[in-house]
Order: C-alpha cells, then sequence, then structure tokens
C-alpha cells in the first residue's frame, strides 16, 4: 500500500475556472479585427504602447489587496521583496503608471493605443471570463472636450471599419459634471451624500431593465419585483425625482439644453458640463458626425463614478437573439471618458486625459452575429500522404511537400502513422484538405504522382458517412509526372476556388 | 503629525524589477516579424491554437511551487479554492495540457503554433526579462522524425522569410538518444549515473567557451579558470573523455556516422538515435536543405537533459559587437526537439510530439542588427493646429483633420493647450510631422487655410536649435482655399515620399 502511494500520481489536465483555450478560427478573427482598428487609431495619429501584464499592486490603485484576501477582485502575489504585484485589471492604470514615470521623456499630448489580456478575479459566468482582451486608445495631456469629441468619432470609424453599418450603432455621450450638478441641485451635493448619490446612479442604471417607471420606485421608496424581492430605494421626493428623471429623460438633447442649463444653474460644474456637453456637440456636428453617429444622451450612467467629465459609450443598436430567444438589442461594446485624475495621482500635478476601451470579445460576438468575420476562410492544407517509410520514399514526399510550400501552396506532409492509410484519408478529410498527393512503390517507378481533387471527389461521393465509405467513393484523380504535380496542384486550387466563388 | 499621517501617500510610479513597457518601434517591429513566421507556420499547415496565461501549477508540472517560496522559478498564486495557479513560464507545457484535456476532439497529428508572453521568476539582467515573448509550433501525434526534419526545414524557411540570408544561419540537429548511448557506451548508464551524466553534459555545453581543451578538463579532474577558480570534473577517465570529445566533435555528419554506429552498438537506444539521425539527414538532403541550411551537429548539447529524442538549434553565425566590443557570433535564437512524455504525462497512453520555440525578443535583436526590421517606418501624422477655441472654430479644425482621415491621410487636431501656438509647434517637430494646417482669424474670413511643408521647411531652415529657432525658421507654405485643403496636402506628402525614395 505504501509502494502504491508512492506512485507519482497523474496530474489533470484541467483549466482554472474563467480561462479558456482560444481556437484558430477565434485566433484569425480577433487578429482581422484588431488588425482593423489599429488602421483606425493609426490613421487618427495614435501610435502604440504597451505595458507589461504584472504591476505593483499600489500603482494598480483600485484595488488594493489586504493580508487576508490578498486577491480580492485582482490577481495578486507577493515578490522577492514582499511587495504585492498584480495582474493587470484594466489598461488604463498601467498606462497612467507609465506616463507618471516617463513624464519627462513624453511629449504631451500623448496619443496610444494598444491591445491585450486583463484580469480579473471574480466569480466567472456564461460570456464572463477572468481572462480577456481589451484594445485601448488614449489622450494624454488633453485639457480640452475636442479630445473627447475624437474619441467619439473614432470610436463610429472603428465600428464602421469593421462592418458595421451606419444605423446599426451609435456613440452616446454624457457628461458626469452635469449628473452632480443634477444632484447637487436636488440638494444631494457635498460628501456626506455619497452615498446616497450612488443609491441614485444605481437607480438610473436600470433604466434599460426596468424603464421610467421602474426607476421612479428605485429612486423613490423601493421596488418590488416579480419574485416579491424588494430593492430598497434612494428615498428622494416627488421633486428631486422629477428632476433627475427629467434629465436622464432627455432624448433630444439640443430642445432641452436650455433647460438643462437652468436645472443646473448655480451648482459648482452643473454650467461647466452643459458647455463641455454643447462644445462636444459643436464638434461632432462641425465634422457630420451628428447625423446618428454620436449622440448626447444623459441616460448613459455607466462609468459616472469612476470618470471626472464626458463619459461615451458604443452602443450596436440591432436586435440579437438571447441565450432565452428573446430578441434584446445587442448593447455596448466598449466606452469610456475622462480621467483627469488617474495619472496626477502619482504626480504634483493635474494631467487631463481621456481614453476608451473596447471590449475585444464582445465585440467579436458582435460581428460575428452580423457574419462580418471569417469570410475569408482559411484554405486547409494539401496532404502529401506517406505510402512507403523507407529515406528515399520519405525524401521524395518531403521534396513534393516543399515544392509546393515554395510556390505558396498551404501543404504538409502526413505527420502521423502512416503505416494505416486509412487514417490519413481520415486525417485529410477531418482537416478539410482540398488536394491528397500519392505516391506508391509502382508510381515511384515510372516517376509519377497522383493527385486527387478531394473537394470534387466529396461532391461526386454525396455525403461521406464513414471512413470505408469514403474509401470507396468515387474520387476525382489524375496522374502526372512528378514534375507537373505543382502546376496541377494550382489548377485544381484555382478550378475549386472558382467554384467557391460562383457559389456565393 | 497624526493628520500628516492620514495624509494619503502618492503612489510611486514604477515596474517591478525585469519587466518593461514596449515603445512604438518595438511593438511594430514584433508585429511586423510575428506576422512573417505567421505565413511562414500557415505555409506549412500549422494553424493557431492558444492557451491563457495562467494554468493551475500541477498543470505546467516543472516547477512545482513549496509552502515556503512558493514562486521559485514560476509566478504562482493561490485561487478562492487554495489550488495553486501560475502564470505559464512556457508555451508548450501548456499546450501539452491543452491536447490532454481536449484529446478526444483533437484530430492527430495536430499541427499548430501560437506566440505569446510567458513569465520566469528569476533574477533579471541585461537583455534578460521577467516577462518575455516565444513564438512556438509543435506536432503532436508524430511518432516519426520525419516531423523532426519538417520543423529545421520550417525553422530555416523562417528566418529566410524574415531576411537573414543562406548562409548566416544554421539549423543544427542532434540527438538525445545518441547521447544517451555514448554515455551508456562509456559505463554512464543506469538511473545511479544521472548525477555524472548530467555533468557529463554541463562540460559538453561549455565547449563554444571553453574549447575541447577545457571541456577535456571539465570532464576529467575539474579546470581553474583565470581568476583561480576551480571547477570540479565530471571525474571520467582519457578513454572515456576520448569518446566524448569524438562525438561532440564531429564536424562532418557523413563521414563519422559509421564511427559512431560503432560506437553506440549494443546501448539500449544509441543504435536507434543514429538511424534517427541518418533519416532526418535523408530528409533535408532530399527536399535539399543539406546546402548549410540544416546541418547534422553533435555539439548541440542545450536542451539534451528535457527532450527525448532530435533536438534542434536555430543558430545565426554572423558576427556581432557585444556590450565589451568584442566580436562574437551571434548564436541561437530559437530551438526544440521531440518531448515524447510531455503530453502522456496526463494520459495512460504514450503520444509523440515535437516543437520548437524562437525566442522573440532576441531575433528581433539580431534582426535590427542587419537593418532587416522597421524599413517602412510610419509616418507622423499631419497636425492640424487650433488658432481659436470657439465651437465653431474648432468644429472646422475637426472638419479638416476628418476630411484627411477620411481620405487615409494620418492626421491628428492639437489636444493640448491651444492657446501657446509655439507648444504646438514645437510637437509637431518632436512628434515628426511632415505637414501643418494653419488658419487663423483672417483665413477663416477668407475661407482659406495655411499649408506648412514641415520637411521642407526643416531642410531650408537647417538645424532647428530651439522653439525660437523653429518659429523664425523660413519654412515652406501656401495658402489655399479649404476645398483644395486634402488635395494640396496629398500633393506635399507624395513629393516628400519622393525625396526619401531619391535619398536612400
Amino acid at each position: 500500500m505504501s509502494d502504491k502511494q508512492k506512485k507519482p500520481q497523474k496530474p489533470k489536465a484541467r483549466l482554472p475556472r474563467g480561462f479558456v483555450d482560444r481556437n484558430a478560427a477565434d485566433i484569425r478573427a480577433v487578429n482581422e479585427m484588431t488588425a482593423k482598428i489599429r488602421e483606425v487609431y493609426e490613421r487618427y495619429g495614435f501610435d502604440p504602447v504597451e505595458t507589461p501584464l504584472i504591476e505593483f499592486t499600489d500603482a494598480l490603485g483600485k484595488f488594493l489587496p489586504d493580508s487576508d484576501r490578498p486577491n480580492e477582485g485582482v490577481f495578486s502575489l507577493q515578490d522577492d521583496d514582499d511587495q504585492w504585484m498584480s495582474l493587470r485589471y484594466d489598461l488604463t492604470a498601467p498606462l497612467a503608471r507609465h506616463v507618471a514615470e516617463n513624464f519627462n521623456e513624453i511629449q504631451l499630448p500623448y496619443r496610444t493605443y494598444r491591445n491585450g489580456w486583463v484580469f480579473r478575479n471574480e466569480k466567472p459566468g456564461p460570456g464572463r471570463f477572468r481572462q480577456f482582451m481589451q484594445f485601448d486608445a488614449d489622450t494624454v495631456g488633453a485639457p480640452g472636450v475636442q479630445a473627447d469629441a475624437e474619441m467619439c468619432m473614432m470610436m463610429a470609424d472603428t465600428l464602421e471599419a469593421l462592418g458595421i453599418k451606419r444605423g446599426d450603432y451609435v456613440i452616446r455621450v454624457n457628461n458626469r459634471k452635469v449628473l452632480d450638478g443634477v444632484l447637487e441641485a436636488i440638494g444631494l451635493g457635498g460628501d456626506d451624500n455619497a452615498a446616497r448619490r450612488l443609491n441614485v446612479l444605481r437607480a438610473i442604471d436600470k433604466l434599460d431593465k426596468f424603464g421610467p417607471e421602474g426607476v421612479k420606485l428605485l429612486l423613490g421608496p423601493g421596488r418590488k419585483d416579480e419574485s416579491g424581492d424588494f430593492t430598497k430605494g434612494a428615498g428622494l421626493d416627488d421633486s428631486q425625482i422629477e428632476k433627475v428623471l427629467f434629465f436622464v429623460g432627455i432624448k433630444d438633447y439640443a430642445t432641452s439644453a436650455a433647460d438643462l442649463a437652468a436645472l443646473v444653474a448655480g451648482t459648482s460644474k452643473g454650467g461647466e458640463g452643459v458647455e463641455e456637453l454643447n462644445l462636444i456637440g459643436a464638434l461632432v456636428t462641425g465634422a457630420g458626425y451628428n447625423d446618428g453617429r454620436v449622440k448626447i444622451d444623459p441616460s448613459v450612467v455607466r462609468g459616472l463614478e469612476y470618470y471626472t467629465g464626458p463619459v461615451y459609450e458604443a452602443e450596436l443598436t440591432f436586435d440579437v437573439t438571447n441565450e432565452k430567444g428573446e430578441k434584446v438589442v445587442f448593447g455596448s461594446v466598449g466606452g469610456g471618458g475622462r480621467y483627469d485624475g488617474l495619472v496626477s495621482r502619482f504626480m504634483g500635478q493635474p494631467v487631463p486625459a481621456t481614453g476608451f476601451s473596447i471590449g475585444v470579445s464582445r465585440l467579436m460576438t458582435a460581428l460575428k452575429n452580423l457574419g462580418k468575420l471569417g469570410q475569408d476562410e482559411v484554405l486547409a492544407p494539401v496532404l502529401v500522404t506517406v505510402m512507403d517509410g523507407d529515406a528515399e520514399a520519405m525524401g521524395r514526399y518531403q521534396r513534393f511537400t516543399q515544392q509546393l510550400r515554395a510556390e505558396g501552396i498551404r501543404a504538409e506532409m502526413y505527420q502521423g502513422n502512416w503505416k494505416k492509410f486509412g487514417n490519413q484519408l481520415k486525417y485529410a478529410d477531418r482537416r478539410g484538405a482540398p488536394v491528397a498527393i500519392i505516391q506508391g512503390g509502382d508510381e515511384r517507378a515510372e516517376g509519377v504522382v497522383q493527385i486527387k481533387d478531394l473537394i470534387e471527389g466529396k461532391r461526386l461521393a454525396g455525403e461521406i458517412e464513414d471512413n470505408a465509405s469514403w474509401r470507396e467513393a468515387r474520387v476525382a484523380q489524375i496522374v502526372v509526372p512528378e514534375a507537373e504535380l505543382v502546376e496541377k496542384v494550382k489548377e485544381i486550387l484555382a478550378a475549386q476556388a472558382e467554384d467557391r466563388r460562383r457559389a456565393n
């Protein structure tokens, strides 16, 4: 028995929850997407800058580990010298560290973009991972909201570059200062009311879900849902509620701007916020993006706790069918805003900045829904089969393969156990190989090769149900001298491409 | 005083040692490189597959954390359920986990590639980071060394695709089984001699550094270096040493193959190893890669502890000047070999596999040395300057910018504090902007814009020593109607491109 215990246990091949492998289709789709996004950002004059995946925890700032639960929210670990380090949870906090660290060398305004993995030590769920990819762009050292307006237009151009039609998305803009002004105007200003302001924000955030009537209850006494669960309200009175609902209910900003200005008049920053929204509106209009692409919309609340001025969100407005079979608006695929405090927390001076982040996986899902990704499917390789295992024969198969590759044709020699030829054909089938090359002893003696057109073969054979039927299927094949191999394969691939073109 | 203590301390903007930010030039260079590498691997019939950056520590296998030092070698942390997780330290161990986990769905042979960050919790040094990038390709489920031969040819093609000339590199191949055979033949077989075998491997590994005489001492009684430090030797006798040195000293494998076979005759796997090397040689020759691209070379030892059959290494053979001003051979930029045990440690069955890894940063350094990267430098954006801050003026500047972008011209409106116009010109200069657009009140009234050719201006002005001289420099500029802005900018950019072309 002690002998049994000593035997090394086989480790289990599994991933921690919330982490997943990526397959070829997803990797190619993300590469295709990020190349297009990058092209737009470059055109806007942004340059790439990247930071490592690990930072000192205090430099990230948002989540600080305590001694009991060092991993609350972030993945944290201690370095040799006992300092806490964390995996980055977004791309903004590391950028702020980067700018502060290199402030003397950096030429402001500093316009950069980056994409990469971020980590959240949270409970994973459907479509919710502990490692996911973001794509960010930021302008640091830009005090005016013209920088925010530019971000909104860049988001719009990005979505269109990815194939999302005008009208199928909207970039919605709001301003934290205006909301703060409204809250101050109804008597919720000052540090003492921070908790109540947060309750109001959370109530507004439910506008999409519960509608104005539901939000009214959440702003007031509270709301009971269908199951009977009660959510305590923010405890506002009717007049307060009315003002908040007026603000978040604004549909046409231009006609409501004056009323809004009057509502926040006399508050510390409300007027400034309205002016900022007005300027963003003017810039967007000046560049022609007021045709539904970029819209000022005070119901945007996401991120208002975090940002200090304008906030903006990219929303896809077309319907998709969710897991429950319901039609729903696809919703947000990215957003951002002004974060004037993030760099300056390291410095003695203010460093205004604005930027946004795209959730790459979520946007990829949307694009797949629209059929906008993976159109140029990568062709599987031509398979050079192996009939004999002696060095001379293998050398020939290898040479055929290299000759095809040298002409830019995707090709591989069969690398499994070649003695079971059926496995080679099964492999070619499951791999989707367009062509198979076969040379047995007789053909070798004659200096010829068989070329099988597997697509044509498949079509002739109809549905291939098992290996046996595959092998018996009548496949299109020709026999050519070795010297003509590459040319003939090229011809067959060209004919297949023409077939695909006609089928579309 | 207690008040002072309560003040939140500003966090310091710094990175943990061994981690670095990446600038635009490096990111673009790596993207350029990886795109070319990917193109070769795809042509060889490999598909991308990626794994997350975090794995269960026991699945990675190589380094196991102990309770005192959980981070020895790897970065490790505990999950909520107390299981140890680690940041991956290479891309091979996670691939093995991936294959074992999905074994029933995967079609063997499984030919995949991936690039990504890996982490080593080790002491960083010059050019030695705790986060770095690898680019791997692997064939899993390939029992024959034809798969290893293919890897060697693919490495050669990859280096050439990156612009490294034939003759400036060599792929060197060895086989663990042959070395084991040699060691067995001199009486160092069996478990009892594991420590001595390791000493022999370490001695051979110093061949480049100390030459045959030095290695002879290390294999025998030991070696004293210039400083008087003594390294204990492996304690072999002269006849044993002679056989080891014969093996690692083989320069022309073809002429020595028979002697080698005789030396390892009767050992458990030595003969098999020689046959494998012979087959690799035949395949490489069959495909024409025996012209110095791929070479069988028994002095390759790196990784022999880890691999189970063939090992191969890509070496750049041209000289570079090191930090000390000495000319040295650039050396290894990647390598790999057969690791038949790595997947099977999860499974009840053997899963033969082979693959190799390129050190991306090191290869990038080599390519920069050769002037093979960053040839297509990205042009800095056209700068639309800001002369007036009212909404109408800003709207125009924004419109000009968008018009340029819509025509594919990299452009940006100045986003810093526009009131200091000198800063805008300084920004344009430091950014390397090719053209600046200026519209003041008078020009606005007339509906015209000034376009400054900053490259021409620079040339006319000679060296720009400070902001003042820049502003006074005679720059090439024209005034055109707003409607002609885009066309004129295009013309100037085209003229600048022509200048660059002629200068090269």
